[in-house]
Protein backbone atom coordinates (compact mmCIF):
# COMPACT_ATOMS: atom_id res chain seq x y z
CA UNK A 1 0.00 0.00 0.00
CA UNK A 2 1.20 3.47 -1.04
CA UNK A 3 1.58 6.08 1.68
CA UNK A 4 -0.52 8.72 1.18
CA UNK A 5 0.57 10.57 4.16
CA UNK A 6 3.26 12.90 4.01
CA UNK A 7 6.26 12.13 6.35
CA UNK A 8 6.46 14.91 8.91
CA UNK A 9 9.53 13.86 10.76
CA UNK A 10 11.58 15.23 9.26
CA UNK A 11 10.65 18.83 9.91
CA UNK A 12 10.07 18.59 13.03
CA UNK A 13 6.13 17.97 11.89
CA UNK A 14 5.91 19.97 9.32
CA UNK A 15 5.85 19.39 5.44
CA UNK A 16 6.91 22.27 2.90
CA UNK A 17 3.01 23.16 0.38
CA UNK A 18 3.98 24.75 -2.47
CA UNK A 19 1.10 26.10 -4.61
CA UNK A 20 0.70 26.57 -7.69
CA UNK A 21 -2.02 27.83 -9.84
CA UNK A 22 -4.14 25.10 -11.60
CA UNK A 23 -4.49 26.90 -14.81
CA UNK A 24 -1.62 29.06 -15.29
CA UNK A 25 1.11 27.22 -13.45
CA UNK A 26 2.22 30.17 -12.01
CA UNK A 27 3.97 28.88 -8.37
CA UNK A 28 2.16 31.16 -5.93
CA UNK A 29 3.91 30.32 -2.64
CA UNK A 30 5.62 28.00 -0.20
CA UNK A 31 3.70 27.45 3.24
CA UNK A 32 3.95 24.36 5.41
CA UNK A 33 1.45 22.26 7.12
CA UNK A 34 1.38 20.19 10.10
CA UNK A 35 -0.35 17.28 9.99
CA UNK A 36 -3.94 19.26 11.31
CA UNK A 37 -3.72 21.39 8.29
CA UNK A 38 -3.15 18.57 5.49
CA UNK A 39 -6.30 16.82 7.29
CA UNK A 40 -7.99 20.17 6.92
CA UNK A 41 -7.34 20.73 3.10
CA UNK A 42 -8.28 17.42 2.25
CA UNK A 43 -11.65 17.85 4.32
CA UNK A 44 -12.54 21.09 3.01
CA UNK A 45 -10.39 21.01 -0.17
CA UNK A 46 -9.55 24.53 0.95
CA UNK A 47 -5.96 24.85 1.64
CA UNK A 48 -4.93 25.36 5.25
CA UNK A 49 -1.28 25.82 6.78
CA UNK A 50 0.50 26.50 9.57
CA UNK A 51 1.66 29.57 10.69
CA UNK A 52 5.50 29.04 12.41
CA UNK A 53 5.25 32.49 13.76
CA UNK A 54 1.79 31.84 15.05
CA UNK A 55 2.38 28.83 15.88
CA UNK A 56 -1.40 27.75 14.67
CA UNK A 57 -3.05 26.56 12.03
CA UNK A 58 -3.88 29.15 9.44
CA UNK A 59 -7.05 29.01 6.74
CA UNK A 60 -5.47 30.99 3.73
CA UNK A 61 -7.84 33.76 2.83
CA UNK A 62 -9.29 34.15 6.20
CA UNK A 63 -9.42 37.24 6.33
CA UNK A 64 -8.72 38.53 2.92
CA UNK A 65 -11.77 36.11 1.34
CA UNK A 66 -8.47 34.94 -0.64
CA UNK A 67 -9.00 31.43 -0.03
CA UNK A 68 -7.57 28.70 -2.23
CA UNK A 69 -9.84 26.14 -3.73
CA UNK A 70 -7.85 22.68 -4.45
CA UNK A 71 -8.03 20.99 -7.47
CA UNK A 72 -4.56 18.38 -7.22
CA UNK A 73 -2.49 17.58 -4.33
CA UNK A 74 0.43 16.00 -5.06
CA UNK A 75 3.11 14.26 -3.04
CA UNK A 76 6.65 14.42 -3.63
CA UNK A 77 8.94 11.08 -4.15
CA UNK A 78 9.85 10.62 -0.41
CA UNK A 79 6.70 12.50 0.90
CA UNK A 80 7.92 15.29 2.23
CA UNK A 81 6.72 17.61 0.08
CA UNK A 82 3.23 18.58 -1.14
CA UNK A 83 2.36 20.70 -4.18
CA UNK A 84 -1.47 21.94 -4.06
CA UNK A 85 -2.70 22.92 -7.58
CA UNK A 86 -4.97 25.39 -6.82
CA UNK A 87 -7.57 27.71 -7.92
CA UNK A 88 -6.59 31.16 -6.57
CA UNK A 89 -9.80 33.47 -5.17
CA UNK A 90 -9.32 37.22 -5.48
CA UNK A 91 -6.55 36.81 -7.64
CA UNK A 92 -3.71 37.46 -6.11
CA UNK A 93 -1.82 34.85 -3.19
CA UNK A 94 0.67 37.21 -1.45
CA UNK A 95 -0.57 39.42 1.64
CA UNK A 96 1.51 42.16 -0.43
CA UNK A 97 -0.88 42.36 -3.13
CA UNK A 98 0.81 40.72 -6.05
CA UNK A 99 -0.25 37.09 -7.28
CA UNK A 100 2.23 35.40 -6.49
CA UNK A 101 4.88 35.74 -3.45
CA UNK A 102 8.13 35.13 -5.76
CA UNK A 103 7.47 38.75 -7.52
CA UNK A 104 11.13 39.62 -6.77
CA UNK A 105 13.97 38.42 -9.35
CA UNK A 106 17.12 38.35 -8.89
CA UNK A 107 19.51 39.57 -12.18
CA UNK A 108 23.37 40.30 -11.44
CA UNK A 109 22.83 41.20 -7.32
CA UNK A 110 19.63 43.45 -8.07
CA UNK A 111 16.33 42.89 -7.68
CA UNK A 112 13.74 43.48 -10.13
CA UNK A 113 9.72 43.42 -9.62
CA UNK A 114 8.30 41.04 -12.06
CA UNK A 115 5.32 40.13 -10.13
CA UNK A 116 1.65 41.94 -10.84
CA UNK A 117 0.31 44.00 -8.00
CA UNK A 118 -3.36 43.06 -7.72
CA UNK A 119 -4.86 44.55 -4.73
CA UNK A 120 -3.60 47.26 -2.04
CA UNK A 121 -2.82 45.06 1.17
CA UNK A 122 -3.93 48.48 3.10
CA UNK A 123 -7.82 48.01 2.02
CA UNK A 124 -7.56 44.05 2.04
CA UNK A 125 -6.11 43.95 5.63
CA UNK A 126 -6.30 47.20 7.11
CA UNK A 127 -3.51 49.94 7.84
CA UNK A 128 -2.15 47.63 10.37
CA UNK A 129 -1.03 45.09 7.42
CA UNK A 130 -1.73 41.49 7.12
CA UNK B 1 18.32 48.50 -0.41
CA UNK B 2 16.47 45.57 -1.21
CA UNK B 3 17.45 42.21 0.52
CA UNK B 4 19.28 40.09 -2.38
CA UNK B 5 20.12 37.34 0.16
CA UNK B 6 17.60 34.19 1.20
CA UNK B 7 16.64 34.38 5.04
CA UNK B 8 18.44 31.41 6.18
CA UNK B 9 17.85 31.99 10.05
CA UNK B 10 14.22 30.61 9.95
CA UNK B 11 14.99 26.69 9.12
CA UNK B 12 18.60 26.80 11.26
CA UNK B 13 20.63 27.89 7.74
CA UNK B 14 18.27 26.61 5.19
CA UNK B 15 15.88 27.50 2.78
CA UNK B 16 13.24 25.35 0.69
CA UNK B 17 13.96 26.12 -2.78
CA UNK B 18 11.80 25.22 -5.45
CA UNK B 19 12.52 23.97 -9.17
CA UNK B 20 10.28 24.98 -12.08
CA UNK B 21 10.58 24.18 -15.64
CA UNK B 22 11.18 27.33 -16.93
CA UNK B 23 9.72 26.06 -20.57
CA UNK B 24 6.81 23.74 -19.42
CA UNK B 25 5.58 25.64 -15.86
CA UNK B 26 5.96 22.06 -14.46
CA UNK B 27 7.55 21.97 -11.18
CA UNK B 28 10.27 19.46 -11.19
CA UNK B 29 11.31 19.12 -7.18
CA UNK B 30 12.04 20.81 -3.86
CA UNK B 31 15.30 20.87 -1.89
CA UNK B 32 17.19 23.03 0.31
CA UNK B 33 20.05 25.27 0.33
CA UNK B 34 21.88 26.43 2.48
CA UNK B 35 24.37 29.80 1.94
CA UNK B 36 27.09 27.99 0.19
CA UNK B 37 24.49 26.23 -2.21
CA UNK B 38 22.88 29.44 -3.13
CA UNK B 39 26.35 30.88 -3.67
CA UNK B 40 27.28 28.25 -5.74
CA UNK B 41 24.38 28.17 -8.07
CA UNK B 42 24.37 31.72 -8.65
CA UNK B 43 28.16 31.77 -9.75
CA UNK B 44 27.70 28.93 -11.59
CA UNK B 45 24.07 28.82 -12.87
CA UNK B 46 23.59 25.23 -12.21
CA UNK B 47 21.35 24.38 -9.40
CA UNK B 48 23.20 23.17 -5.92
CA UNK B 49 21.57 21.96 -3.05
CA UNK B 50 22.27 21.32 0.24
CA UNK B 51 21.85 17.25 1.25
CA UNK B 52 19.98 16.87 4.93
CA UNK B 53 20.70 13.25 5.01
CA UNK B 54 23.75 13.73 4.26
CA UNK B 55 25.00 16.74 5.82
CA UNK B 56 26.79 18.34 2.25
CA UNK B 57 26.28 20.54 -0.74
CA UNK B 58 25.13 18.97 -3.67
CA UNK B 59 25.27 19.79 -7.94
CA UNK B 60 22.18 18.51 -9.05
CA UNK B 61 22.48 15.89 -11.99
CA UNK B 62 26.43 15.26 -10.65
CA UNK B 63 26.27 11.59 -10.83
CA UNK B 64 23.17 11.30 -13.18
CA UNK B 65 24.45 13.92 -15.82
CA UNK B 66 21.13 15.91 -15.08
CA UNK B 67 21.77 18.87 -14.21
CA UNK B 68 19.68 21.73 -14.06
CA UNK B 69 20.95 25.25 -16.05
CA UNK B 70 19.39 27.94 -13.95
CA UNK B 71 17.26 30.31 -16.22
CA UNK B 72 15.92 32.44 -13.21
CA UNK B 73 16.47 32.77 -9.88
CA UNK B 74 13.06 34.68 -7.54
CA UNK B 75 12.44 35.53 -4.06
CA UNK B 76 9.42 35.00 -2.12
CA UNK B 77 7.67 37.78 -0.13
CA UNK B 78 9.30 37.40 2.92
CA UNK B 79 12.93 36.21 1.43
CA UNK B 80 12.89 32.63 3.27
CA UNK B 81 11.65 30.56 0.05
CA UNK B 82 13.46 30.78 -3.31
CA UNK B 83 12.46 29.37 -6.82
CA UNK B 84 14.61 28.41 -9.49
CA UNK B 85 12.94 28.40 -13.27
CA UNK B 86 15.54 25.73 -14.96
CA UNK B 87 16.25 24.11 -17.69
CA UNK B 88 16.47 20.38 -16.66
CA UNK B 89 18.99 18.62 -18.90
CA UNK B 90 18.38 14.45 -19.09
CA UNK B 91 14.45 15.56 -19.27
CA UNK B 92 13.72 13.99 -15.90
CA UNK B 93 14.34 16.04 -12.53
CA UNK B 94 13.46 13.24 -9.96
CA UNK B 95 15.85 10.31 -8.60
CA UNK B 96 12.95 7.43 -9.62
CA UNK B 97 13.19 8.76 -13.03
CA UNK B 98 9.89 10.36 -13.60
CA UNK B 99 10.09 14.08 -15.21
CA UNK B 100 8.87 15.80 -11.87
CA UNK B 101 9.32 14.34 -8.05
CA UNK B 102 5.56 15.33 -7.86
CA UNK B 103 4.34 12.29 -9.99
CA UNK B 104 1.89 10.60 -7.23
CA UNK B 105 -1.38 12.76 -7.19
CA UNK B 106 -3.96 11.58 -3.69
CA UNK B 107 -7.38 11.10 -5.18
CA UNK B 108 -10.14 9.81 -2.82
CA UNK B 109 -6.67 8.45 -0.19
CA UNK B 110 -5.50 6.48 -2.80
CA UNK B 111 -2.29 7.27 -4.63
CA UNK B 112 -1.95 7.28 -8.37
CA UNK B 113 0.88 7.91 -10.55
CA UNK B 114 0.26 10.83 -13.21
CA UNK B 115 4.17 11.81 -13.88
CA UNK B 116 6.44 10.22 -16.87
CA UNK B 117 8.77 7.95 -16.80
CA UNK B 118 11.99 9.14 -18.31
CA UNK B 119 14.52 6.55 -17.01
CA UNK B 120 15.61 3.62 -15.52
CA UNK B 121 17.75 4.31 -12.23
CA UNK B 122 19.21 1.50 -12.16
CA UNK B 123 21.04 2.33 -15.49
CA UNK B 124 21.53 5.76 -14.59
CA UNK B 125 22.30 5.34 -10.78
CA UNK B 126 23.80 1.59 -10.85
CA UNK B 127 22.12 -1.44 -8.96
CA UNK B 128 22.40 0.65 -5.48
CA UNK B 129 20.02 3.52 -6.56
CA UNK B 130 20.74 6.98 -6.23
Amino acid sequence: MAQVTPDFSKMGGLVPAIVQDAESGEVLMLAYMNEEAWRKTLETGKAHFYSRSRGQIWLKGETSGHIQEVREVLLDCDADAVLLKVKQHGGAACHTGYRSCFFRRLREGQVEIVGEKIFDPEEVYGRKGA
